[in-house]
């Protein structure tokens, strides 16, 4: 007997049907002889619902209400998903973050797990009952009030509660078949990867694969808790996310998959004096506005001993740091600023890079022979990332996908919805 | 400094305008120097769209799962609710109702309070917030599992906060402007009545007036709770409903209201043998059932020595209990059963009934004289109520609340709504 925690995203319970299909789901594990925890997101459309009432209400909610008010989304989806696991025969109990035992800190929107201590989710499992737990959501022990965990937050429900409970695996359901290659809606000939290590899919994650989120993947990671990424739409084996400390010594191909991400803005701070301590400054202000800087570029002084710096960030961050910079223009120097929001990053990642030569060569040569411009490069140990423009990325992907041969011979099968 | 307590049903809060415009009177107690907690039940129709959403899934849902859902209803409601009251500038904190030390048995669907330790409400109230709490919910403690109080509930929440906190007075807000002579959407001459005492307004309640609950005027009567039923759209004062063992002496009305309740069905069980133990055998039957009989008349017997026995029930019990009686006709005997949901039932409340005699020949002249047949009649101490057609019910309560001189000079001014 194992002991199994599944996660069903919103898009896979967004109604009736979804919630009876995924029920009969949870009972045919369990009926073959495994305990099973569920961790499940609120339904569909409901976290935005709530936000859009929120906002019509005030338009900068409190932080502990807000997560109060968001919390009811898992609430709705597990109580509906543990009467129907019970219509079928099965007994079920579901649970809120704080009945599960999912104590964090007390930062509101995005709180960190502090400690789980899932006793009625066990007291549960050994009665024979399937647990139901709202993913998302956990409670602070010092104020006693209700926290949410931000982006991605049912992921690290599971993987904690899968953690904490020492289970065999913690399955990811989604609305793709696993983790692919590349986006199979870009790439119609991407193929799903069997097993990844932890380290290629931190990458990918942080390289914009929206398969998994990064928190949960490191949680995993942190704690040797087994992925499995599959489809909620059939039975098919997924991607094992494996531990490097457990992963067997099998042949890593060089490049596992390519991902693309959309989400950054380039900002160009021009005529900058090129003398010692002005980049340090400028980034010391940027720093200070939260903004999470990911490539940086300096290009070469020109003779009147002025240079120009590009940086990326996310969209959302560009605004703030940009303010940030032209308050402080006059004390740091420059000349202008430039905002561009319509680049696109690249990234090609595999553990076999770390031994293998020439990868940098073909991933240029390829875009080069294609006329893709690259912008901007950042590498790490197992990735490396360029810069194109945003119109071109689809097209980048695909050739970069056929160059490191990563190509099937059958066209990937999507469904719907993004599987969050 | 009083404590307030401040109860608002769902159509006070159905929108985002009305969630600020009840924030915006909170804010006006707490301003005028009052200590201020308020219960919210869920907005608008949340609880009614839970309930089909759980239809969907599963015909008949779990007790434990379905109070888990529909107690998400009051934390979207108290949440918006302390946001807009925060963005007024006055600290406010939303407690569900386990968080709010709202301590029940465990039977879902209808708990019934065993214990109330609103700590964290104090604690709130102390540091000089407002409390929002959840109506309608509570906890279990020996199974730590949601419960939720049943029809009414927000409004026995708000009397047991008000008892458990000592508050110096319950105010109940709906959409009319307090406790009317008769429905003033019936009677266009019905007027507010000032002060009734618990007693009274526990038999108007019980006869059908739905601007409060019985189980939460229980409640207060036997905890001495003043209760100010008035309405959230203006500042009238509205309806005391004070405490006989504090009420002064005052001269009593005769008649302080007229009810109507078409909530009713009549049942006839024709051809019974009228010899001893026939009648007790009968309503042993439908007792067990669980209806709640409430009239009762056995015709004089005739010739063959069969009576016809009617009575009345809730029309949601009546299939249940011919059901039972249809099982059982072969031992008890009798001929057929009839069943007639077209009947309404007509009170006239009044301490001053007590003293003064009358009253009886009084109503049934004035339907009499009407044309309208009265076919039962119940009394009690303070109260007489009779069964008429169902169509003519409101005929009828406009004859009587003339009869007794009720009528006020103006019309009573309605809003929309139920004010539940």
């Amino acid at each position: 007997m194992s002991l199994i925690v599944q996660k069903y995203g919103g898009s896979s319970v967004a109604d009736a049907e979804g919630l009876k299909r995924v029920a009969k789901r949870i009972v045919e594990t369990k009926k073959a002889g495994h305990e099973v925890v569920v961790v499940v997101s609120a339904m569909g459309d409901t976290t935005d619902n709530l936000l859009d009432l929120a906002e019509q209400v005030v338009p900068i909610p409190s932080g502990r209400e807000l997560d109060m008010l968001l919390s009811a989304g898992e609430r709705i989806s597990m109580a509906l998903l543990a009467m129907s696991i019970k219509s079928l025969g099965v007994e079920a109990r579901s649970y809120t973050g704080s009945q599960a035992g999912m104590i964090t800190d007390a930062q509101h929107g995005s709180a960190r797990i502090v400690d789980v201590t899932p006793r009625r989710v066990r007291e549960a499992l050994d009665e024979g009952a399937i647990a139901i737990v709202a993913g998302f959501q956990g409670y602070n022990r010092g104020t006693g009030d209700i926290t949410t965990l931000g982006r991605g937050g049912s992921d690290t429900t599971a993987v904690a509660l899968a953690a904490a409970l020492n289970a065999d695996v913690c399955e990811i359901y989604t609305d793709v078949d696993g983790v692919f290659t590349a986006d199979p809606r870009v790439v119609k000939s991407a193929h799903k990867i069997d097993r990844i290590t932890s380290e290629e899919m931190l990458e990918l994650a942080a390289a914009g694969a929206k398969v998994l989120y990064i928190r949960a993947v490191e949680y995993a990671r942190r704690h040797g808790v087994l992925l499995h990424v599959r489809s909620s739409f059939n039975n098919n084996e997924g991607t094992l996310v494996v531990n490097p400390t457990e992963g067997e010594n099998v042949e890593e191909p060089i490049i596992t998959g390519v991902a693309a991400d959309l989400s950054q803005a380039k900002v160009t701070v021009v005529g900058v004096p090129d003398i010692p301590g002005k980049a340090a400054r400028l980034f010391t202000i940027v720093a200070k506005t939260g903004a999470n800087i990911d490539m940086i570029v300096q290009n070469s002084s020109t003779a009147s001993g002025l240079t120009d710096i590009s940086f990326t960030l996310p969209k959302s961050d560009a605004q703030t740091a940009m303010t940030a910079l032209t308050a402080e223009q006059a004390e740091v120097g420059f000349t202008s600023l430039q905002h561009d929001d319509q680049i696109g990053k690249l990234s090609v990642v595999g553990a076999g890079m770390r031994s293998s030569a020439g990868v940098t060569a073909k991933l240029f040569t390829a875009l080069y022979e294609s006329g893709i411009n690259i912008e901007m490069i950042s590498t790490s140990e197992i990735r490396i990332s360029v810069i194109t423009r945003a119109d071109t990325i689809n097209d980048a992907v695909r050739i970069v996908h056929t160059a490191f041969d990563l190509d099937a011979d059958e066209e990937a099968v999507v469904h719907g919805g993004t599987g969050r």
